[in-house]
């Protein structure tokens, strides 16, 4: 039997996966883990290649030290397993479908029974206690079936190891943030006062999955979040059907995505005169985003560009209070962020070339809101490289 | 102060709001509960009203017998609960933005807080233990940080009160039926023999939020899928930028979205002259669905719908080895299933009218896959209805 049965399109060459397997490993290691469970859809894929809207049951991949990965997940799913991971077919592991939303018994119990079966039934496991899908029913049942084991936490292990990216997959998030200027540019001609929302967004998301020349788009981790007016103040409203209104602004938050690589982009757009407040924040936030770029260099620290940003921002008598960006790559739904540094004034983790932020210092205020954003890659020497070439400015259509 | 300072756009009349408090607190009582944390997102939509895509940080709805629900949630996204929830704004709790992502604390120690101010420092919590983005870590830390307080499980108990839908809400299916046809019939006629995938799910992602007519088109919790030829064995594959070819079939699981409620509609096409494997999976499958439609009444019970469609499936050979539907209704990423009742032979639920679900007989085979399924209402008498109007058959094109 030949180790696979179908054909595989994987994304990225054997030399980076194995190069992602090491890394995890040495992390196991340094954390003492003999066996390690993976449930965050993002970090099954950066390991395996597995893709596939499947996460909404349990399932998860197991990192060992001696052995290939295991793809463990409902039967049905193992089927779309044997067609995107690179491990051999029988290192694809499904279980019944009435494991699936069954309050008499739960799929965490299924798993117990590989890891016995795998020779893990006392190992130190870890688990990813806060990354998503790995629920506190999934934990208990695990915990419990699996009751010679220790559990440890293990809560972004592997996404910490997903921060420096690969030329492999800066390439990727070069060709997401061509598709996110053709996303913008598109919203840029179509935005004038009396055009439904939901009209705008349906055309931003043909281009986004059209994508650019032959690279075709994927779906973000996020759908467009475009609030206009006073609704500008809440970072995370969708749209609806109301028409764009002269005098008010909108921001866009929206994402390329190629091959589930992101490279979110935000601007906002003025149908009308701006107020004084507008060009007041435009001037400070843009002053803002220069210097936080200029501080995103290697060897200084998140916090400094979180530092260099505030300057120009408290000038103006704005203050955020929140964190103004996050890791950016490989993503699924519902977050295109890697959720391990936060670009605040907390956070001295020291920036290393190859490192990929949303530099995000969205405005929200009590009743406007104003985003300007860009994505960046540290580089050797220098000021960070923004992936998108747009101007940083607010967009005025009088 | 006004009890909103901001206008509010409410899918649904107070009197809904009320029914959906009123069922929930009766829940509670059957299960002994003094309080109730809802972190489901769909579940915080159908009692509160919020929306936004903001499920990525923890946030929930506190549900209490003798006052109105609290929105808690991340400082910057209570500027989304002011503006699209019907409680008072001072029932809108943020919390600071530093606990986001945050390894030395947790968002859950700023809830416990917060029910230690509402007198709820030793009451018997209810936490949705098995629904989406509550975490392990949430619930150790709640756990730790309110060790007073007795925590049970109440996974589900709000989806079990969301099956028998109001009049109100059946019409907002209605609404997202048409989107799923009009969606369905763009497929039809776009995909032919070297057009890309992406292509046809650019014009599909635009039909679904152009809507139809009046009625904006929201964005489903599930993208479409649409897996061709051997790939069609994998219900959640995604879509690439290979072009459909002569000889493969393709389903397209898709649905409409009227305001976070869905209509899923699966159709499968075949382009060139099918084999006798889809033929006769064809007529059996059509079978089924007409035995199963007809089983789905008020009074007869999950069960029926799945005993009646199997058994023209197996007496064409077909074993499918996985559940066939599940109720459907408002839903966030990642899925358009309520997780309560499910089409099985182990299910004894008994239908009620105004349930609705997905009847969804999906075929994956070893090396090919078909889907043909109904969105279905539960009405008081005969038959179940099906919420769209096109025709139960594979579709050729020669």
């Amino acid at each position: 039997m030949p180790d696979h049965r179908f054909p595989k399109d994987l994304p990225f060459s054997s030399a980076e996966y194995s190069r992602r397997l090491s890394l995890t490993r040495a992390a196991m290691d340094r954390a003492g883990l003999d066996a390690l469970l993976v449930t965050d859809p993002s970090n099954m894929a950066w390991l395996t290649g597995y893709d596939g809207w499947s996460f909404y049951v349990h399932q998860g991949v197991l990192v060992f030290h001696d052995a290939d990965p295991v793809w463990w997940g409902r039967n049905q799913d193992s089927n779309g397993a044997l067609r995107t991971v690179w491990m051999a077919d029988e290192r694809v592991h499904g279980y019944d479908d009435t494991f699936v939303q069954n309050p008499t018994k739960h799929p965490m119990q299924d798993l117990a029974a590989r890891l016995d079966d795998l020779g893990h039934k006392t190992s130190r496991l870890g688990v990813e206690m806060d990354n998503y899908y790995f629920s506190a029913a999934a934990f208990v049942a695990l915990t419990k079936a699996l009751s010679g084991a220790e559990i440890a936490d293990a809560t972004a292990l592997v996404n910490w190891e997903r921060g420096i990216k690969s030329a492999e997959e800066i390439g990727f998030m070069r060709r997401a943030a061509k598709i996110s200027e053709k996303i913008i540019d598109g919203l840029l001609e179509r935005v004038e006062p009396g055009v439904p929302k939901n009209q705008v967004v349906a055309e931003a998301q043909r281009d986004a999955i059209m994508g650019v020349g032959d690279d075709w788009g994927d779906y973000a981790a996020i759908v467009p979040l475009l609030p206009s007016g006073s609704d500008a103040a809440a970072p995370h409203l969708t749209w609806d059907g109301r028409p764009f209104q002269k005098g008010e602004a909108t921001f866009f938050e929206i994402s390329g995505c190629y091959r589930r690589y992101h490279a979110p982009l935000c601007r906002t757009i003025y149908l009308g005169t701006p107020t004084d407040t507008f060009r007041r924040a435009e001037a400070a936030l843009t002053e803002g985003l220069e210097a936080g770029l200029d501080a995103a260099r290697a060897g200084n620290r998140a916090c400094d560009i979180a530092n260099a940003l505030a300057v120009p921002l408290e000038k103006a008598g704005i203050e955020r209070g929140a964190r103004c960006g996050y890791p950016i790559g490989l993503s699924y739904p519902p977050d295109w962020g890697e959720r391990t540094v936060s670009l605040r004034t907390e956070d001295e983790t020291v920036l290393q070339p190859g490192m990929t932020f949303h530099f995000m210092p969205g405005l929200w205020m009590d009743d406007w809101g104003m985003e300007i954003t860009e994505s960046i890659l540290i580089t050797e020497n220098g000021a960070a490289e923004p992936f998108c070439d747009r101007p940083r400015k607010l967009f005025v259509k009088p």
